[in-house]
């Protein structure tokens, strides 16, 4: 069979893990990346050997700045069966006419409105749905670590009231550009958020209330999750559950913050230090009052990684079961 | 009628703000502060006319290094009509011992245990409970600030269960021993917290879990509080009842933080720039799905302020009504 071919259009924060994660599939292959600027992230790009496209009207500059850029954006969609769209929140949406003219299949990400795609993704909670899909969204860090976490529940215990509050960091580790520097930020200040009704894009039937503040720190997003569930369970259950799910890590052994779960991935040796998994504090997990709390920690560079890589096999149809399609992206990526 | 004489045993973050209080009112004054260590602290507490004494074992470093003491603790105690005790938590309950001997009344603060005093005080939830006491505890800035909001609701419309997610500073803005200074930390990772029982302390009947994280940010906390309330009302009933509050102040007007809630404090020109009343954003209150969300921020510092004040007229009897002293508190300090 031949690989399937996927373009990266926007090799930033996600798009350079995606690139490197399809990479290490054996049924599929990038035949190019995008950058606009050419800076370090684009000069690695080639030293990693993958193939720089531009938009046609930067070509110039980025060969003026000493970028060997294989062609434009179209021509890179031209040579793929799929493209990944990672390029940043609305502007993916401007690219919708270029991938239609190209008649390709695409994946936006979760910067993007549900209505762009029309389908929102999620591997443990749709996978099924996505099959022969020409168009989807694989939704935010922080919807993709609460379908990992509220799907299973909702599965095996229903859950009747999901109330989360989500502590978001300010700015990924690279970013220069904003704060807050010391501060809590309500944001937004109208409530509820707008993450409990994209948990409803991927899961329409559940019932979810969302908060959300910006946070003077850069590793990592926390979950306060407060759950109802249908069905009397104890927290062993819980444990048991989630515990047994492979993008889900349980965290304990001293490991008291974001910071320490990221210097445990540090010392796990992973490319950039990512943390694909749902962090959950184990000793977190408690039924109180009839109702489950837990804390976990969501990792926003990197955790939709694995979900995109099964959204392209999905959508090009070349495994029909989301199980299947999961352990062959937690091998390859050494997600145990 | 003479004034009450209060003392200030540990004239720290709390302590020197009680007494510059107490200063403030027309039936009480300031006896003696005092201080273990010949820091700032304790040459301002002497220009501001504070008479300062200390541990009798500190008293010879205190002098060697210019601090005119009057005495030791002892002699302060033995001056006093009630003691505000402000040492670090758990150092208040070492002493208990002295202060018996005395035969004082004492306030103590929220690090201490509710079983210490054996009554825990909120000058909107209990001050009538106060009159004549001879021990209380002014309970912790969180509980204060839950107080100060689930106690008027409570009585309007009943609270059948409330939620509260605790976003804590890590520390004062004056502290440089402690952290995180890049994290979230759940705190405590079992939960639920003891927030919610120390609320309990005060208002026994009320139904809360709270959870709680320590942030990088040393400005103020923030609740995200959610309510189900035993009856049916809109979103202009809760802003017209919390917005009648005296020391709750509602917040908008670009105020989007923490950060620019001490910015506003300050241009109040505020003592210090504190801020001792709940500040609330009115923007957040919301009624969804038949619960109550929103969002407030606490100024760890001085939010108890005012109400050691009422603590110390109830006990000491000179005003029976709660909303009579916290009139006369409110006034002096400039609460309106």
């Amino acid at each position: 069979m031949d690989k399937i071919k996927v373009a990266v259009n926007g090799y930033g924060t996600i798009g350079k893990r995606i690139a490197d994660a399809v990479s290490l599939q054996k049924d599929m292959e990038i035949v190019g990346v995008s950058k606009t600027k050419p800076n370090f992230e684009a000069f690695m790009a080639l030293e990693k050997g993958y193939s720089v496209y531009s938009p046609s009207e930067k070509i110039k500059k980025m060969k003026e700045a000493g970028i060997e850029v294989s062609g434009s954006i179209e021509d890179m969609i031209g040579k793929a069966d799929i493209i990944v769209d990672c390029t940043p929140g609305g502007v993916g949406e401007k690219n919708k006419p270029i991938y239609e003219d190209a008649n390709v299949k695409v994946i936006w990400q979760g910067g993007e409105d549900h209505e762009l795609a029309g389908f929102s993704f999620n591997a443990i909670a749709n996978y099924e749905e996505a099959i022969g899909k020409d168009l989807a969204r694989v939704v935010s860090c922080n919807t993709t670590g609460l379908c990992r976490v509220l799907y299973p529940l909702d599965k095996e215990f229903g859950v009747k009231k999901a109330r989360v509050s989500l502590l978001r960091r300010a700015a990924d580790p690279g970013d220069i550009k904003t704060g807050p520097i010391n501060a809590i930020v309500p944001n937004p200040v109208k409530l509820p958020s707008h993450h409990g009704p994209d948990v409803k894009s991927v899961m329409p039937h559940i019932d979810i209330t969302t908060t959300a503040v910006k946070l003077p720190t850069t590793l990592m997003h926390v979950h306060i999750v407060n759950a109802e569930l249908a069905t009397e369970c104890n927290e062993d259950d819980i444990k048991s559950l989630l515990g047994g799910q492979s993008r889900i890590k349980f965290v304990g052994q001293g490991v008291s913050s974001t910071a320490e779960v990221m210097e445990m991935s540090r010392d796990m040796l992973r490319p950039r230090s990512d943390m694909w998994e749902n962090c959950l504090w184990e000793d977190s997990v408690s039924i109180y009052d009839n109702e489950l709390y837990f804390f976990q920690a969501i990792h926003q560079e990197s955790i939709v990684v694995p979900d995109n890589i099964d959204a392209i096999r999905a959508m090009m149809e070349i495994e029909g079961e989301g199980t299947q399609s999961i352990e062959k992206t937690n091998r390859s990526m050494g997600i145990v």
